[in-house]
């Protein structure tokens, strides 16, 4: 006998009753964190937990663990979930599948009458987008202690209502303490990128995530009329910027595929057509795996400002605006979950995230690893945002053989009988 | 004896009085079209012209003549001018300049007891600057035949009020009709450009005008996470038109000194620091002085936007936003104000004007030109906008000898006595 499979059609199930919540056109949901729309959300999730057999309890900054009781209620549990909060017009699977793959797979051990030696709970993180509160992932910051929770629970949105206003208003500011204790932590989500679906795999076992360094650029020149002033007497910022964003995709293209530089935002002024721009700021996002690489393109990307700013004839600043370091996940978790993929036959590559993710803080303090699914087009954080239905399965089969070898197997027939020995994990 | 000097100082008191009119801090001036402020410079000018011994007249648009009687006056008159209304926070000079030169000629003529055989008139052309009704140059664009009365008058502001409503309201719709016969038309400017300061030069003669090509450009990529779709996978609207901006730039270098070409506005979807732009609408704003390069500079721009959009995989459309023919000033205009400057022992040069200008439509209806006078820092449509006194003066005594000569010169002393003969133009 081999571990059972989970039940797909039931996961995707899950996965468009979820997707009623908060719908909005063209197949999209919105879910901000601590909303209305939120606290339906986790409603429905609470409900099933409990007809699933499990305790739910809340902590203090909203986050949401459902438990099902180990055969050893002094072991650390085994963590698997994500968000169920979403962007404004965000897509049906971005953190959903991480929570709804957990739901599966109590429902997969339920049905098989498999009892684990640790606990394992599903988690719903609070606030992950970080669209309403900032920063994004912020029930897990707090649970992880890299922020307070007094501050958590003070982060404003845009109409001063805090995240605690918020959280009370909706009746999920819970009793339970902060701090985490847990054997594993294992989350599935959606890649929200085109790598998988370009390569035909069917997951990413996600090695660890991406530093990031991250500034704001502002470039002053002086505003010149644009008949009247020949290019080579302007001080044009506009071109100034411009230059430094093809330069900017050229060390992109260097430090491919480990790293990522981008330049996607740009604010210019007056902006007016027939004045030459005299300031404009630009946000530049320098990603890598490595440290010492990540150093290394910030380095490169301020001399590229230095010199470009220099030959143009203007002034620059340059304000770091975030800074995460890059994590490695734990070797035991991507060990169990690759061990899984390949098992299952199912074609897989290592990945490293370039996206933030509640794993990223929670590995800092619990030995985690992600599994990612493919993204239709690479798209996320819209309604078009799609996983097939064999995606998901694949995904949380994996996740669910790895979190069963994590917790530690006992299997019990319903009539009590030891199986375990019979079973191949 | 020569023909006599305009007086520098009472030329600078003048434009320092008009600077009193609608002064805001940072020694600027706001006197938009048609408002109250404009009605309180007009009445200033109106009143000087008056007691010049001026009879003013107002036609349909509110464009205000105020003419002095020519020894015939059946001969058509030498109109000098420019325009008294100002961009919200403008400066002293711009528009005031021509048409204060304009009075001091006359002051110059009345106290020189000179009698000219045309009549001159001096002009005040309503909305040149086309910050509060569109297009710039209404009034001199009426005059000329380009725009009919109804339509310029039919011109809303942003808040719905007309030119013609706004004219009534402050008395200057007035009596006089829509039609120009004119022996020639003068018009002093501030540079607006930096090329006469940088060249230690005192006036620039105006040999025409720049034609114009201007589109509205939008380059259509598709959103992706910034951290998790690799560079080469993107379709990067805002990458795609930084290309475009920094070839448009090498564009503009090569077409120098008689062309321009400018990206000035940029509009970027979704502008978000972690989400790759989807969407850039920039504008391009190519200038030249010769029809066939300003066409040629056109091909190349869209052979720029095209070999990008291509090459970044995007789409892209080019909607032409404003098309200016190039004009050719009047020769002998030209060589009148040239004459003038050269017997002044001016340094001068000859120029294009790259900017528009009421004589740019007037042009076509009326033997024109124009003189340039320096501007500090080449700044202009500014509070610090500057021309020093001796600049004022010497572009003025330029326009006066050109006045004079296309005007016929008759100058008889106060007792009757003619003595053109003895004066050298």
């Amino acid at each position: 006998m081999t571990l059972p499979k989970i039940d797909g059609k039931r996961l995707w199930s899950a996965h468009m009753a979820m997707a009623e919540v908060g719908r909005i056109p063209g197949e999209g949901v919105c879910r901000l964190a601590a909303s209305d729309m939120d606290k339906a959300g986790r409603d429905l999730f609470a409900q099933w937990c409990e007809e699933a057999g499990l305790v739910v309890r809340v902590d203090k900054i909203g986050n949401m663990f459902a438990r099902r009781t180990g055969r050893d209620e002094t072991l650390a549990p085994v963590l698997i979930g994500s968000h169920l909060d979403s962007q404004p017009t965000g897509g049906r699977f971005d953190g959903a599948f991480g929570v709804l793959s957990g739901l599966e797979i109590i429902r997969t051990l339920n049905d098989a009458g498999i009892e684990t030696d640790a606990p394992i709970e599903i988690v719903n993180w609070t606030n992950e987008e970080g669209c309403r509160f900032q920063p994004s992932s912020l029930g897990a910051e707090v649970a992880a202690g890299h922020i307070t929770l007094e501050a958590g629970l003070a982060a404003e949105d845009e109409h001063a209502i805090t995240l605690g206003a918020a959280l009370d208003q909706i009746g999920y500011r819970g009793p339970a303490g902060i701090g985490l204790k847990a054997r594993a932590y294992l989350e599935g989500h959606i890649e929200q990128g085109p790598v998988l679906e370009e390569n035909g795999e069917d997951v990413g076992i996600v090695q660890g995530s991406m530093g990031i360094n991250a500034y704001n650029v502002t470039l002053l020149g002086v505003e010149a009329h644009t008949g009247t002033t020949p290019v080579t007497r302007r001080k044009d910022a506009l071109y100034a910027a411009a230059r430094c964003i093809t330069e900017v995709r050229a060390l992109a293209e260097e430090f491919e595929p480990d790293g990522r530089a981008t330049v996607a935002r740009i604010v210019v002024e007056p902006n007016v057509r027939s004045v030459v721009a005299s300031k404009v700021t630009f946000t530049t996002d320098c990603r890598h795996r490595s440290p010492e690489k990540l150093d290394e393109m910030s380095r490169r990307l301020k001399q590229i400002v230095e010199r470009v700013s220099e030959e143009c004839g203007l002034e620059h600043t340059m304000a770091p605006y975030w800074t995460v370091p890059p994590r490695n996940f734990d070797p035991e978790c991507i060990d169990a979950l690759e061990t899984a993929a390949a098992g299952l036959g199912l074609k897989h590559r290592r990945m490293v995230s370039g996206a933030g993710h509640d794993a990223i803080p929670i590995s800092a303090v619990v030995p985690t690893a992600m599994v990612f699914v493919p993204s239709k087009d690479g798209v996320s954080h819209h309604v078009s945002e799609y996983t097939a239905p064999e995606h998901l399965e694949a995904g949380c089969n994996v996740l669910f053989q790895a979190a069963v070898k994590l917790a530690g197997l006992r299997a019990t027939k319903l009539d009590g009988t030891d199986v375990t020995a019979s079973i191949e994990v």
